[in-house]
């Protein structure tokens, strides 16, 4: 099911600047990239690596090179340890790519702000741009995508920065392309509006689709075809890993709850009736079990009903849609993409274009995917 | 979500003879018509009745004229009751719709053979083709439609002739489009081969695919398409009609089970792991409850989970299918299109062409129904 | 599995007098009743009609009479087709039973207060209390039991007198034994405390345990018996009904969710981790699903699940429990026993004494059926 | 909720050996007992290690000593890092109690017949009954349980000796009290009935009731306490361990399936109507999942559905009851009691005496630890 990578090596590395380095799932994108890199585990969940991206030039995961900002301290290598023995990763594995995860922290700068610093936008804004571009610097790296995997932020008040656009605008202005990979304000700040667009670089989001969503994504739309009739789609998601804490916020669910509406909007063509919860539970760890309960009608009105149990582990669901999109974007920068992507709306919850079917939007990512090929 | 059937009254009404015309499927296919035609319900489920079918043509549901073969007596009246009491049928509608059933009833014929009956192949297609060339006369129908809706037949032996078969024989003979709903043979036995492909008649099967096949034909590539790989896929059924007990005969499951694995086979690349169990449960009556449990592995090997529980009416997924192949073949046979269609895979579990996933199945339905318009 | 009522009739008629009689527990009661009094239907759900009761003196079923105060008109005739049109009742028993219906209809009273009414307590008392003494006056019962299956109140303010609490006191004052089915207030307000201890009446609640609880009667005390560490549990209710609409108030909730976690630390010595909603989901009318998730550690510390989903009707669940609770708080009534009932623990939630296992307030309500016969 | 083990050192050591000692179940009893004994992890699961066990006089975890017979080959710290590799031990345990693997490994001897072995049952038997005394006076245990853990048989041939029986018969010869963990023969065969009687041992069985079971024994007396009818309990097991491969074989699940049923009837009154299915699933290793699909009708018939769903690690579920099981018989046996001991139905599918709902039988557990401790 999967071809090793025949992308021609690229004119050096690539950076990948992970806002949230030190989380769950940065630690897992860089301990995996750099297990696949060495041929220790098979590429399983990397789309990027299946056939129809054999040709599309894309950087190979060997040529990744990680940075990034996190407010957190501590190694790498320790959470990766954690990660390790909640099963998340394979318990060798930390030993096996030690060398790779304290190269990266190395490069992991102190996010912000942190309580108590009284820098404004500006200076903040300058000071990680001044972060990734000695990051591009001392690297060497050909160009740089900077993803946003830190925790859900509540939705700002007017005129606030939240940190995730400060992290943005950064990206805008040392030229890196920029995903968000969360449901956070991120590129989408009225003022940066400008900026994106003149920016000459691609960007994509937001909120990757990684479970309970994904699923809709699939059965909103036989739904429809099948002319049956949603009454009611209710949903409740259990993780207890950081993800589950920031959304135990409810002014950080909503922003998550918007895209998950999203998706059945689009594929019903309208939000049926039914809630969807988000809680903390702190013994499930990185794992996530999402219950969905749709009511619906069928034939002469019978009722019935379709349940659905999604038992996944967060930061593997999220980790190789993190180096897909990196990989994409960085190709669509070197062959002159800009602007925001629709294409990519195959990945996430709340895409740059319309929204649609899981399946309109994978045929949408191969045609890109031959795209990004033929430019080069 | 669905509009009025805007089709221009095709020069007199069309036939739908049902092979297992007092079923449960059947007496839910003539009863609901009826209160379709007569705007009793919105036709929830129906295909042909949203927007892209209404230039294809297609005969309109009041046109439709029922009749069939069963080995069973006692007036559908009677069953339709029985199945309102269940709740398959608003416990209002044998009464609204008696007359509509009396008539289709009037028009059934005794199928074949029974046990004792002595008759041999040629004799009974000749008798079953008598009968539908009455029907075809006394209703003044211009074309008839066979549906094979009778109960799941245990795989013939080699040179056995199945009573499928010789209904499909008799639906040739006298001309007529043929749809087989079901796992049984049907037209897809070697000695009808060669009368199939010179008939000059559309056809199209085979078992519908209304519950757990449906969900794993837009789950199956969700899993594919995101690089996932499925390590077992296991299901059990739990259902009570008298698709129950026929299927709970092994020989007959094993037909059913063949089409539910090529779902999977089609749109996985292989089988998985895994074992398909349908149990008769007679207290489920016509509910039956599908319970999918798919083992898969993601990023780094990592072990998750998805499951489904689709709890659903049988009679009322299938009767709206049923419908819509009747209208569908009706068109493609007046308009002149031949052999088996491939473009109806959408309502099948072992298609005639390749099998896909629901959405290019849809996307291929689509394509057709344009075309019968085009035809017009 | 159970045996006519072999009851002595006692000395005349049982009054019950619902608060609440036209909704729909109320509604499944009295016709539910009517029903079983004439053999219509099996006994199903009602423990009182199981052998260990049959020498409890409890009044026949034939022997209840019915009455009632609510706020909302409409006869019970017409809310009882709405039930059984969304498969509640068997559709053909409110033909059945009209004449019940009716009679009970026509001794509901005008219930409070509503919006405008200016009326204080003690005025509201004295009304309430004067439509039951006509009631017990006009029908002749030996006794009544004032059930309370009104809607769910938020939880009253300091000092405040919510309307449960308003109809509890009417009741003491009449000299009628109490039930409160609800999660609301009733009897336990602190101004009714010395009243209901000097009365001289037996009386019980609070909350039916009709469907999640139940299960996690049962459940809980599984874990703690193997030793096994519930580290999270975690629930969604989806319900539709007015109980739905009233529960989605938070403030309504609250009471209701006590009862629930009051079910977990009583058998598992301290509340775990865990949520659960109650969502309102029009959809689904009276039918109620429930799921529950529940995560515990193993030997050595492994990680194991539990999830269950109830799919019951919850007017049907609470029905055959009212019915048990008026006769054998009649029954102890007429021999003597007065104050709050912990043997009835089995029905409820947040019960008058110790909390316990199912299988332990089984066995004390057995022990109360005996003693119940005993004082004949 | 657990405490220390408070029992007075017995006089030496105890034996526990086990048949099948090479097996999941053995290998985490084992590694299980020794972290336990060190004071590594806490002793979740092992009820023996809670409050009401502290003075029933049980040997000490400390003071068990293992040995057995297997037909495998290869170290217990092998097939532990096995186990470490998929989960069902921690990943640092095989390491932590190596000594105490490599010790037991020692002590495993070959069991058999294995094919080619022309032996006929009184060799065997004699040969097995070696072992064990060899084991009995090499290591100076006081007493030896002899407990079966070993893949479950088919049901033997009349006049068959399954080897279960023969291993069961040795233990007799040396008098060693005996537990039967499995659906496996045992010490019930029918050559074998008078000597278990007069052997003067305690022995117990059949069937640890891990999972499925152990939920329908405490679901199942809910049903019954509350009227309602079930109509049908069906059930599908995945599993995927060497007892996934052993009970996909018919025969050896007809042994299984009896238990589970044993359980329904006793709890039921009757057996319902639904099936039971036993998949071997090789991707779920030691991990099970079993799902339930309760079919009942509540008040006036409604028809209602309870599902569950058990996902556990076969081996954690069954090691702290073997461990349980050999401290309580090797007790039974210092302190003179007998024969079968229906006491332990709490752990067993199929038990010695009747069977019950779990809270009953938990209840006869207690009133055993205390007659244990007052034997003192």
């Amino acid at each position: 099911m999967s071809v090793p990578s025949q992308t021609p090596a690229a004119a050096g590395p690539t950076g990948v600047w992970l806002v949230g380095a030190r989380g769950s799932v940065a630690t897992t994108t860089i301990a995996g990239c750099a297990a696949l890199a060495a041929g220790l585990l098979p590429p399983t969940g990397l789309v990027t690596e299946t056939p129809p991206f054999a040709r599309s030039g894309l950087p190979a995961l060997s040529s990744l090179v990680f940075g990034g900002h996190d407010t957190a301290d501590g190694p790498l290598t320790k959470r990766a340890e954690q990660l390790a023995a909640q099963g998340v990763l394979p318990h060798w594995l930390p030993a096996a790519v030690h060398g790779e995860l304290t190269a990266a922290d190395s490069r992991v700068r102190p996010g912000g702000p942190q309580p108590g610093d009284d820098r404004g936008p500006e200076e903040l804004i300058t000071a990680f741009a001044t972060d990734i571009r000695e990051f591009v610097h001392s690297t060497g790296v050909a160009r740089t995508v900077v993803v946003n995997v830190a925790s859900t932020e509540p939705a700002p008040g007017s005129g606030e920065w939240p940190a995730s656009s400060l992290y943005a605008a950064a990206a805008l202005r040392v030229g890196c392309a920029y995903v968000n990979f969360t449901p956070s304000t991120g590129l989408r700040h009225p003022q940066l509006a400008a900026a994106a667009r003149d920016s000459g670089l691609p960007y994509t989001g937001r909120d990757g689709k990684t479970g309970q969503t994904l699923l809709r994504s699939v059965l909103a739309p036989m739904f429809g075809q099948r002319a049956l009739t949603v009454r009611a789609w209710s949903g409740t998601n259990l993780l207890g890993g950081g993800d589950g804490a920031s959304l135990a916020d409810p002014a950080a669910a909503a922003a998550k709850n918007a895209g998950k509406e999203r998706v059945l909007v689009d594929n019903l063509g309208a939000l049926p009736a039914g809630e969807v919860h988000i809680d903390d539970v702190p013994a499930l760890g990185d794992w996530k079990t999402a219950w969905d309960h749709v009511a619906f009608d069928g034939f002469l009105g019978t009722r019935m009903v379709l349940q659905t149990i999604w038992q996944g582990c967060d930061s593997a669901l999220a980790a190789p849609l993190v180096l897909d999109l990196a990989r994409l974007l960085a190709r669509a920068h070197e062959v002159g993409l800009t602007g925001p992507r629709p294409e990519l709306g195959f990945y996430f919850k709340d895409p740059d274009g319309d929204s649609a079917s899981l399946s309109e939007q994978y045929a949408a990512l191969l045609a890109f995917a031959e795209r990004l090929g033929e430019s080069r």
